[in-house]
């Protein structure tokens, strides 16, 4: 096949996107070198840059190119005593989305996974139970994905927690609103089944 | 939102790749700080490169760093006489998969659109009359697109070859190979049947 170095290079790189595959990589080569080079200029400046400077909040250890990000430097926040535990940034979105938490929050960038060597350090956990033992926090939000491994590492939190006699709660699971049971799997109806609140 | 300014510029930059909305750029973005800063690094050096290096070749118009690409250096396609004019640089490796022709390429990049001030010199055509011209030529294959701006285009180089005394052939249009004749539209129907071929 007849590209040159330059342009079959740029196909290559555009492979570790997740989800594009070769055919994808060249349809994205060609439209930018055909009607976007200042939009890929930007790209290619903003990847080196984010690449480069974009760390963890010595906090909460999500992505921020500061030393602290700006939840974890807001007072009202501090002040709330409470923190959401999370397995990734992305989940830090959704929730403040919401609009509904306003409390710190902390990002263990994974879960517990013996298996892979990713034990309580690699999630941070020694930063966080520093921050149990301050004393500055009132309640724990255990918001891991509701996975066999989620759920392990918010019970290992949760057992943490109680050490520090730090309350620990964790999200609710059930039927999604606006769901439909016949659609709902078995294992999150057993859950909500589990999980019912009195209503008289 | 709380994003901090260099993941937000990461994701917005990300959305001038065709086919990325405002998820899969979030997606991407934490994908590559998580789990692939090597990759991303690449991809901006790569993009940076290819922006700010990649121009034209300068007989066939195809994507190229150089003065020249490979395929108009080859002694062997120059001496065929062939040249293929097709609608954009993808279009090449499209017709090389094949390992059919053995000619050269002229790149229109676009094709006639009079109300978006693409006209024939625009389209480069300036150059390639210069080769009608030189009498290196002695066939013109017209492979733009089967729409209507694409015919227009081809319609008008053929006239211009007319003028130089070259021949010029359209490439066959009718049913796909493998195609089902109750999936193929009106049009292309129509075409294999004023092309049609005696078998005996």
């Amino acid at each position: 096949m007849k590209l040159t170095s330059g342009v079959s290079q740029l196909v290559e790189a555009l492979r570790c996107l997740p989800g594009i595959g070769p055919k994808s990589a060249q349809r994205i080569a060609f439209h930018l070198l055909e009607h976007d080079r200042d939009g890929g200029r930007q790209l290619g400046q903003s990847l080196t840059f984010a690449m480069e400077n974009i760390g963890h909040c010595k906090s909460c250890r999500t992505f921020c190119e500061s030393e602290q990000c700006d939840i974890c430097l807001s007072a009202k926040r501090q002040d709330s005593g409470l923190i959401c535990v999370v397995e990734s940034p992305t989940d830090i979105l959704a929730i403040e989305q919401t609009g509904q938490f306003q409390g710190r929050y902390f990002v263990l960038m994974g879960h517990l996974s013996p298996l892979d060597g990713i034990g309580p350090m690699e999630l941070g956990l020694d930063i966080f139970e520093q921050q149990l033992r301050s004393g500055a926090v009132e309640e724990v939000i255990l918001a891991t994905n509701p996975t066999v491994e989620g759920e392990t590492t918010a019970h290992f939190i949760a057992d943490m927690c109680a050490k520090h006699d730090v309350s620990a709660s964790r999200i609710a699971h059930g039927v999604p609103v606006g769901g439909e049971l016949d659609l709902v799997d078995g294992m999150t109806l057993s859950h909500a089944f589990s999980g019912r609140k009195k209503v008289n």
